[in-house]
């Protein structure tokens, strides 16, 4: 039949991402395309023994319904988690989520009417700008530097447009992998007091550090509790399982509740449950370091790859974590029309301009490091290469 | 600090049962006010089971990043169950959703502009009332009897308000455990094609019949896919999974697609992955018997001890399936008042008033039975009948 949809329906539109993904599950091609762990590290028996156990001893409160909070020890061990990176927090101000996916749809179900205004880093996590454009946002797109989103550009976004929001992902961002400087945190943090506008901290990465100082979020250098932190397991533990958090004061925390509970009452208690027991029966900091080790290991197998191979005239970034590296070509370039021949020689990539809320980055391209194996990596960049080399 | 939330949030409010439930988790508290399952009745031996079979041999896939739509062998095992009921479909005509609050969300993003109309039945679903209500829509309540939602008041409402939607519970409903007559369904099914709405069929309980014929759902006699049917493991495996689907038609499933893309990438695979091991791996006829017998049991139970005990002036449903029962008193008494006097005598209910989303219902209550023990069941009629033979 044909239907009458909302207006906001007009502003939801199929990823670029997931279009690309299918093209890229063609037989043969090494796709830097996605955004997936390395299924290789996935803790898989612990995980069996973790929910074998929790369902030990007639334990039906793994499979009945629960609060819409969330599990209250997995709360509470997240609360000491935090504690570590310097946010000072409570049980009673973290909601556990289907993953940092959700919590952004929350957030915008909260705090976007149409036409309000958000701002967001440009390039920026392509997931949070198709969320916000669903609640009919507008957006102000501000520059960002190898030292994070800039200073005085996020100002004058500030003073012009009084946003309701901004959004940002200042470790190892996807998808450059750039990381906001000590300096810049604090500086933004001022900015936060000065006009007072929330700021979504998006922190999927913040673990996945393979050289350098770690860095405290920038939820650490809050004030008045402006910053609404995101993490996930996702990137720990495994995504399947679709877990991630939310960490705000208590007014917001409420209005989050109320939503969530409207969204879908609560996120799964068997899941819950199994990754509490995961993350206090394992040596969780043990598996953590060997994702570090291993993506590390992709990271500057690529790159090595790509300081033999690629031609000059493209440039690329060089992130101290994550899983994702950026790519510049000359402006002449476009990265969506080199795709097609990109996909005919067997290699995949997202182009740039998928992550920029309001145009550009054409001549750009994503790469994801942590899905593949050093030998793919070799080969798919000898590929690219290839590419790259007709046309510079 | 200080939000400016969206226009939307002045329409979230904390829901009744909520509050209530709170209440009711003193100590000593019989309460017949959730919606709980039995959780005697989950399997959590198979679940276990199934759970270690699908994470065995190394099955990355159970913890990786799934398809939006869901896991296709679930898809095609309910493309098979949904036959067998007289719905006819695809499984590309099915999204897997967090258990069907999630897909009352996705409708109401989809279609609801702040203003517009939604069918619903008085009483209706009180999280379907609030979902609606979050996204500010406006509601055209039609009266029911035993037979299902009065035909000619639903005509009138299609005829004089031009509703984008209709949300329907034809079975078993909650609150009132009613359900609609075969005839009544080919009725409403031809009301669809007369004004050309779509109509929601929200079937949590289908499968919960203790006497009686069963009656196809009001999907099966959908002659232009104006009917877009919901149903959930929740009553049947386990609520904690938040397990639940939609059937639609091409053209509306894209947009769910991409409206639960957004929402939170996908339900978790691991989940989905087990639950399609037990419910081809173990006798789940057998089990869903063992639920009706006793649910049946405990129906029989409260309505016995009701029709003993209950003094004159007190009036209640006797439905063939379902979770719950629906009890009138006289118009001068008020439920909401009553229930503080019920949790002083340590029995609990839901006053009626939740469930209108106009207004109504302050001398009705819910009863909720497949949650309590039979000897819970005689001894919170009994509580609650001493309280009734005080004002009537």
């Amino acid at each position: 039949m044909i239907y009458s949809f909302a207006e906001r329906v007009g502003q939801i539109k199929s990823s670029v991402i997931r279009e690309i993904l299918k093209v890229t599950e063609q037989p043969g091609v090494i796709s830097f395309a996605g955004g997936l762990p390395a299924p290789e590290m996935f803790p898989l028996e612990e995980m069996k023994e973790a929910l074998g156990r929790v369902l030990d001893g007639g334990n039906a409160s793994a499979l009945q319904y629960g609060t819409t909070e969330g599990y209250l020890p997995l709360r509470e061990y997240l609360t000491a988690a935090m504690e570590k990176k310097g946010i000072a927090t409570r049980p009673a101000e973290i909601l556990i989520t289907n993953g940092s996916q959700q919590a952004l749809d929350l957030l915008a179900k909260l705090f976007i009417d149409p036409g309000d205004r958000v701002v967001v880093e440009s390039p920026s996590y392509l997931g949070a700008i198709q969320v916000f454009r669903s609640y009919q946002a507008q957006f102000v797109s501000v520059p960002t530097d190898d030292g994070g989103i800039e200073l005085a550009a996020l100002e004058k976004a500030l003073e012009e447009n009084r946003p309701k929001l901004i959004y940002i992902t200042p470790t190892f961002k996807n998808p450059t992998g750039e990381t906001m400087s000590l300096e810049r945190r604090r500086q933004v943090a001022e900015l936060l007091e000065k006009y007072q506008v929330p700021l979504i901290e998006d922190d999927p990465y913040g673990e996945l550090r393979y050289q350098g100082e770690s860095i405290p979020p920038l939820k650490a250098f809050d004030k008045g509790n402006r910053i609404i932190y995101l993490s996930t397991f996702s990137k720990t533990v495994a995504p399947g399982l679709r877990l991630g958090w939310i960490v705000t004061g208590p007014e917001l925390m409420a209005k989050l509740v109320l939503a969530k509970q409207g969204t879908d009452l609560h996120t799964g208690t068997l899941v819950q449950q199994a990754v509490h027991y995961y993350l206090t029966h394992y040596d969780v900091t043990g598996h953590i370091q060997a994702i570090r080790d291993e993506y590390g290991r992709r990271r500057n197998t690529m790159l090595e790859a790509m300081d033999r191979r690629f031609p000059r005239g493209a440039s690329w970034t060089e992130p101290e974590g994550g899983m994702f590296l950026w790519v510049t070509l000359p402006q002449q370039l476009k990265t969506d029309l080199l795709l097609k021949e990109a996909v005919a020689e067997k290699v995949a990539y997202v182009p740039g301009e998928a992550f920029f809320a309001q145009g550009g980055g054409h001549n750009c391209l994503r790469l994801n490091f942590s899905n593949s194996l050093p030998s793919q990596i070799e080969e798919g960049i000898e590929r690219l290469a290839g590419l790259l080399t007709r046309y510079l």
